[in-house]
């Protein structure tokens, strides 16, 4: 039995609340248990150097607020640069949604997503993706169709954590969880069922293939839930 | 009459939310209109050199999520160092929280405040130290009585701006007022009707002692209604 | 009775001396009593992109030498960024002398001000102001009046600090007042008896209205007398 | 066939070569076909404070020189900070090398690898990996018996790049095929065939379950290779 | 003839004026003709690691106000960092005061030097040298004889620059001067005739023996003269 | 008698390998003894703003792998910028290369040279510099004829290290003998016999003229048989 009452294979209550800020072109609020992320994107009318003349980019920066988490970090800020771990999240997110955009069709163009965590209980990144994915749509819905080659949303990504902790294989680690993990995989997969990222790490023991496999399964059956949800949050369909 | 239909010395519409962040000692989340801000305060066993030997210490971090903004700004943590706007407000804030604690009867700990603006709509500054001022509270009560040398909230610290638009004198100015204003004041005030921070600027042409003297009634008038807010959000006391 | 013999409402003797570093466009050495800055301004020929098809820009910079202070302060170059009481004080400088000068009438040029205090006894950026203003209409006075759209010097800018000392209300405090005073004013005025910038902060207590409307008094008859003094170095006019 | 001459499931020819810098406690140079990466391991008696009364430590460092690459990448040095790729990678160094060794038997002392490539030509994470885990072997080796609680050696770790291009699953791959690779993986596994790390990256379509199981059968064909060559290079045992 | 009317093997008038910073334990205003360099020394009763138990140690800093250049250069502050030729100017003179001081007489404190340019005109770093051995001298004065193992001032150390220009081999070159020379020497001696450092650059052509020679012999002739300068600043005599 | 068996006038075994960097217009790895350092030179066809219109460019940049030396060293992209031994290095091996090649035939482009230290033991700035100077010719080797103005090798460049160790004058010092000497000259010389830089040292005691010109015919027979090797390295001639 896990701390919060889960069964093994259960995600944490997830939240998905859209246009939580006025100013940004698509918005969500999203929330895995205690996990409460806001995402932005925001739309500029330019592209970098190598993307010019192939059409649109879409970028993704990630942060935490000092206090997300349980002893307060440094900010970025002040420390005067991104750390190693921010880095690497920013960049899987921005990897992740590229996959499910078909960036050609955006036109010269720029989607920048933040993501900045409030409250962090593990699956910060996995959060992230989920619910920019929802504000990436709501940011191309803005654009009006002719500005647009086709509708550039091909289907949806979602994200969620899986490990094993004490021995048991358990789906959308907490904090808790994830700092007692042996393994840890992060799965990003599309609505069709594939895969645009597949992370497993060891924590001390290495894993073995059927464990890889079992846990692949598990994230599997979570990211289709979350795509329910994401849907929901975008009205039941991905279309502009 | 006001963009958003509000007398001319009229606050926006104000919500304190005690306890938003579950981890931090003391939070808020403060509204001003749509200017939305989080406020933490994080509690640690150690001060600064400078303070050792001399009680307490409190010092204050200021930030903007990107997208807090009409356009996006860059992210404080790329650009590599905080802008001059952000030190010169957490510079303030900082100064305006510690002259309403006692820091000598916190003992040797310091009180880390960070505040982060969610949506910014003006006045974030004078939010952040209104709502900052409520965490501040809650964070103090988190501690054993026997810890402390004695209660150390003196009375209650608020802010507001005023500032003169179109020849009018408005309080509590919006983004929109804030651009287009002549002069600006910041006021920061105790509960006892005193001041900690007085700053007038000109932002085109200098202004008379007498548009001083009248913002500067404005900004007090408001800055009382602001106290009974931080009251009710504090369950109407401001001991511990 | 002051430690340097002066009454509590007098300014530190006052020297202007312009001129002094030949490869400036314009430059002064001020001295408010010991503290001593030097002021230049460069004149470019070109401004941010946001002042771009608005005419001119004037930007400020502070700097202290390391040994300018009591004791030896680190090198902000050998830091990596200026500090935050160094940013604060450029953005003053600039925010003041900007009110004093019809930038529309500058064309797209702009005046880069430079204050570099050589040693420091408190008043370091009331001095900057008042010694900068000197440069800034020596500088303008080298441009040919035809790049002009008309004379750009509307009035005189100078600030002076006044202060709560041991319960005595001082003007233009030293170092080692400014280090005891309960409340500190600096105020930026123009030769029109006008206010550009009113700042008054209690270093500890609170303060009430009356003392800051005594404290502006104070500093507005200072200001005057600095007035005189910039008059007098510039040889009597601000034309051109 | 590839341009290279070799079938779809074969490495480039390997060389590994011990001893090559003479200051380190460990180093070798590592050759997959025309990538060539110089590991270091220096050994510092002390820990990070985290580790204190645990045991020791091994952390990693990755560097490219400039002209390594086709075209001539800046100096991080000058750029005045480590990029994202740079330090995503560092950290799977890390965790990789990490897995092999039982830190705790290393007593308090952190082994501070470093991989700098010489050229780059495709895999250099792989190679670092995969030459750093011998260079690990050779600076443990010159600790005496004693200092060590036991022999820190678990097993070997190596790892190789597999990836989907034009339709072809290809083993190991070079820069050439890499930048046109439509599905990438890293695996690092250990010599009893566990996996320390798995990470499936979509470089334009999202992939399906059967293209992972294939490219991590291929992957694991050219570790079992790999750790055959690291084996020879430490004289054909993993003891002291 | 020089635009300056002096004979090639001239110096330009120098001028060496002693404590004109009151805070700092020795200070100087060197001028070599038109430039002009503040000298401090201040003194710290702490060494870096690598100095305990092995005597005292001076470290040097240099920097340029802004405008002390004929077009205004960027604040190194501002930059971020320090430039090339500031780093090799402020070794340079650390390593030449270090030749004339005895640091095992100072005692376990650390001579920080600040060279601080307010007037560029060719020689900043030759004058910096040479006013800073004053300082330096001043600032040990100031100590108490016991606190001294024994004087630490070996004998005097001056600098001076002498090049080719259009053929003439000249001594101390003006900015002029110097931007026109096919070699530039900078020389560095103390009284007793012996070299501290010598460096020598083509900056067009190479350049050969005879011409080395020639230009050691004119910067040993000035340097000479500089050594009157210092001793009549510090009163006639290097002692206590 | 030196410790690894030299007479006092003998430079240490000398190999210049060409070509080591496939990717590179020119490369070499140079060896003095046991000091290695790899050399680059990439061309690209621009230059900066001060060098339009009147040729090309070439400027050299330096570094060190974290364990080149016995103890390893901070990597510089860590500490986020260069130190500054490193900047005087990198700028003395560009004067010195700039001194051999006509820049004006180069046409409009820039030749970076990269020299990177594998292993330090004394003398990588001279090693660098006399094995910069052939990838450079290599470099110019690749551009076809008509892209310059004329062939722009004038002659060759080479450089070596002499210093007094223990009272006895040697030629190319390692790093041993370095960190005893009393005196340190590097001394950077064409092949016709003239002098492109000539720095010395006294790391203690000054010294005199007949030390400085012994030290530098040491290194002046030194540096001749430095041009032999290069000479041999190009093939035999410095020609196209």
């Amino acid at each position: 039995m896990r701390s919060d009452g889960r069964p093994a294979d259960a995600l944490r209550p997830v939240r998905i609340v859209p246009g939580v800020i006025e100013h940004a072109e698509g918005s969500t609020l999203i929330e895995f248990g205690k996990t409460r992320v806001i995402c932005t994107v925001s739309i500029e009318e330019r592209v970098p150097p190598f993307r010019m003349g192939k059409g649109g980019w879409l970028t993704a920066e990630y942060g935490m607020l000092p206090r997300a988490t349980h002893t307060r970090s440094e900010r970025e800020a002040i420390r005067g640069r991104q750390g190693g771990r921010t880095v690497e999240i920013q960049r899987l997110i921005g990897r992740s949604l590229r996959a499910a955009v078909d960036l050609e069709a955006v036109g010269e163009r720029t989607l920048l997503v933040d993501c900045d965590v409030l409250q962090a209980d593990g699956g910060t990144r996995t959060a992230a993706i989920t619910g920019a994915f929802v504000a990436v749509v709501l940011a191309l819905r803005t654009l009006p169709a002719e500005v647009l080659v086709r509708w550039p949303v091909r289907e949806a990504v979602a994200a969620v954590s899986a490990g094993v902790v004490a021995g048991e294989l358990l789906l959308d680690l907490t904090y808790e969880e994830d700092s007692q993990a042996a393994v840890d995989f992060n799965v990003v997969m599309t609505s069709s069922g594939r895969f645009v990222e597949l992370q497993g790490t060891a924590e001390g023991e290495p894993f073995d293939r059927t464990v890889a496999d079992r846990l692949i399964d598990l994230a599997s059956a979570g990211i289709q839930q979350l795509h329910q949800q994401q849907l929901a949050a975008l009205g039941g369909y991905l279309g502009p």
